[in-house]
């Protein structure tokens, strides 16, 4: 195969794969926001799993490897993206084709099944149900840390898969950090006589969505190259790079469910959306992975919308929407915004704690895929860790050992990737005040300097860079948690003390 | 190729199809009711574009003519699904197949840029600028009548191919009936004193929302199977037999624009989601020709919706909505919904003038397709023919020859299907009313024995048989105008005499 039969055939592969995926993710964008009938999951199920499987097969067939192959054989002549493409595209070909194509199938059977379980175990608060389940599912992960190879810990295969680059190294010397400064924090908070007003009454939905209008433009998030739903569990969607669509839901009691999702997902769009056209004609379209996405979305959430500054441009915007606000001020809408308090439930947990429930379940994973603990240990562990690191103890396996979808659904090794976000952020955060000024950006109700410093930085580039090159590139230093238990440490400190 | 092998590689392309045709159907809806983002169009045009090819080709692929060639050879050891598959195949493989490509691909471009053409004629009322268009337009479809082939009109091989087993023939004595017994009732309305009320007002558009969940129950459109949409101009989609979607368009000055389009789609759902589910897997679960859905809209829409005992429970439900019917009655409703008023614009005209405007295009039609007449005369002869049965005369283009965008997307022959449906609806009707009292299920608010004597008669076969077999099996006999023009002498003699 020549150079140009390998560029010529990934490219038309390129275009059969992109329409594949536009399908997909318009059928669960559909799903999602106006429901599927009952009655026709299954026969759409299908159709929905044949457009999934051509994508795949077409992926994994043995032309895309020759192409790979030859493209490799001839890396100096390749210009930066073909270079990338080939690095991006060489990783996924040969992780897929590690795994042996029986034991993938019965590992997808069993985790099919295994969220049906996991429900039922959630529900009667019965840890057996699935507990032969996640044997099942580590076992099968402690393989695929074989498959995909390692250097130092087996747990690092996994990292990577989801984080590239990611190790348990680095992850370790990350949370150590976090616990060695936020636990002092959460205690200090618990035992502080600081009670922050809580934002209670009733918002009207109507006057909710003209609030996310306001927030959509306050990021940039382009509504005319996207659009925004309604649906149960929020997220962010691209169906092409010029419609990126975020998601939210309203609760007519409760005003921060949807503003902050609203930021969050906005900051994901605006990567999405940022994100050079000419980037998906070698597969480099998407974000740099799971964490640098995150990184967008938790920075805009946490990092702007619970500073100070955004405090002081919202309280006039909830005067003029909501009944309630006249008797606040701009400092105690920040404090209510940023109220920390150690809780059972991860996807409800605050700024300052959230990274606690992830190091929870790191030390567990790492654990378990090392062989040091078993699965039947886990709901004690659990109990043990929440009590050392957050002081509470769930009172059932719902709001314990078993909230998480993660295990069921066969995923070891993602949680990691919520918390490296966080580091990326306010390693991106420093480095980009030091030429914009973020507060003012802020107060002036305009985001523009801030998402037009992470577009020239960050976005744009796509998958072009590994995580590491592109944070590097943008500030001058590889991943490096200081940064952002600082932060963290400054803010919560501030706040309680 | 066995039996058993020809059967299985129909069975497994047929899944392909399905998905692919899925995921178009998707994409359209989503366009249609969300709209699309303008430069999203054309990436996301290339993307469905690509799923529509692959649906293609996979079908045209030479396997397929081998498989049904291999079904043909075998037929008596077929079960009647299987041999109504090797029919519908074999006859749209083979129409497929008669065209040159490099014809298609010229007439596909063609068409493509007629109709922004067209658009711009339209505006500047300038016939000369779609002209040249037209002209291969017709040219095109001529050599189309030779490549499909017919026996006795050209135009036979186009009326076909929208209505199988439609022929001038069968056409021409309809349309001449029509004009025969329909053309002095418009005159009579015309010099008619009987002026009814308008239903005017202002009809907020959650009361309207609130008559069309109504609507579709009265209809026994099963919303657990579908979903209703609003969009710019109404139609109905399957997804999956289980999720069949219609969709309307609330006008707040008007009433009736959006009740009767809810029926009328309503109508085609029914249809879709009661076609018997074993036959998707014979491609046999469509509807049995567009004449036929179009005869199960329009009798909803019209012979039902339209009728004295619906009026006499829409009364009192509108009373319960609206405001401004406190003084209307039964009669007043009725005459008021069936307001019969010549007119230039197809789209718009009411259940009797309705026809006419088909028959002005047919005679255009088969005019040019046989030569008779030329492009360039159309303006000319579309006037002539509007003055001649419906007494009015067109001020410009866009309000006459230049009202219907179908020529100029390359369709010819299709516009006698809209009509064709309503004599299998009269015929429907005729046969149903010997065993159903369908006023009497009208004024129950239930329309169970309706829908269940046309689910058992006409929607579980999908396509299972001929449009002629079919209704030749539900009524006893072919295609019979004469019903629909009792049935419309009757009605408005009655109306307006």
């Amino acid at each position: 195969m020549t150079k140009t039969t390998a560029l010529e055939l990934l490219a038309k592969k390129r275009e059969a794969i992109y329409a594949l995926n536009m399908a997909a993710a318009l059928i669960d964008w559909d799903a999602a926001t106006t429901g599927v009938p009952e009655k026709s999951l299954e026969v759409r199920g299908n159709a929905a799993g044949w457009l999934g499987g051509e994508s795949f097969s077409r992926f994994i067939a043995s032309d895309t490897i020759e192409a790979i192959e030859t493209l490799e054989g001839c890396l100096s002549e390749l210009d930066e993206k073909e270079q990338a493409m080939v690095r991006e595209l060489g990783t996924k070909y040969r992780k897929e084709r590690a795994v042996p194509p029986e034991e993938m199938q019965a590992f997808e059977s069993l985790t099919a099944q295994a969220q049906n379980i996991w429900e039922k175990a959630r529900e009667t608060n019965d840890f057996s149900l699935i507990e032969p389940y996640y044997e099942k599912v580590f076992d099968f992960s402690r393989r695929l840390c074989d498959w995909y190879g390692y250097e130092d810990h087996p747990y690092d295969a996994l990292l990577d898969d989801y984080e590239k680059g990611a190790t348990v190294k680095m992850a370790d010397e990350f949370f150590s950090l976090l616990r060695e400064k936020i636990t002092p924090l959460v205690k200090m908070i618990n035992s502080s006589e600081k009670k922050p007003r809580e934002i209670t009454g009733k918002f009207p939905i109507e006057r909710q969505r003209d609030l996310t209008k306001w927030l959509c433009d306050f990021t940039r998030y382009d509504i005319n190259r996207g659009k925004i739903g309604e649906v149960e569990h929020p997220f962010c969607t691209t169906i092409t790079r010029n419609d990126v669509r975020i998601t939210t839901k309203y609760h007519e009691d409760s005003l921060q469910s949807s503003l902050f999702s609203i930021i969050h997902e906005a900051g994901h769009a605006i990567y999405e959306q940022n994100i050079a056209e000419e980037l998906d004609a070698y597969y480099l379209g998407d974000g740099a992975s799971m964490g640098m996405h995150e990184s967008q979305s938790r920075m805009l959430e946490n990092m702007i919308g619970r500073s100070q500054a955004f405090a002081e441009i919202l309280l006039p915007k909830l005067n003029g929407l909501f009944d309630g606000f006249a008797d606040w001020d701009n400092e105690m809408l920040y404090r209510a915004i940023n109220i920390a308090r150690p809780s059972l439930i991860r996807i409800e947990a605050d700024e300052l704690t959230y990274c606690l429930h992830i190091i929870v379940r790191y030390e567990l994973e790492k654990a378990l895929i090392s062989g040091e603990i078993k699965v039947k240990d886990l709901p004690g562990l659990w109990t043990e860790k929440y009590e050392e690191l957050l002081g509470v103890r769930p009172p059932d396996y719902a709001k314990g050992v078993l909230q998480d979808v993660h295990w069921s659904a066969g995923l070891v090794g993602y949680f990691p990737s919520y918390a490296i976000g966080n580091v990326y952020a306010a390693q991106y955060m420093h480095a980009m005040k030091k030429v914009v000024d973020v507060d003012a950006s802020i107060r002036g109700e305009d985001l523009t300097p801030v998402v037009g410093w992470l577009k020239e930085n960050v976005h744009r580039y796509g998958e072009l860079y590994l995580p590491d090159d592109l944070v590097r590139r943008a500030t001058g230093e590889g991943f490096n948690p200081s940064y952002y238990v600082d932060y963290l440490e400054k803010k919560f400190t501030d706040l309680y003390k």
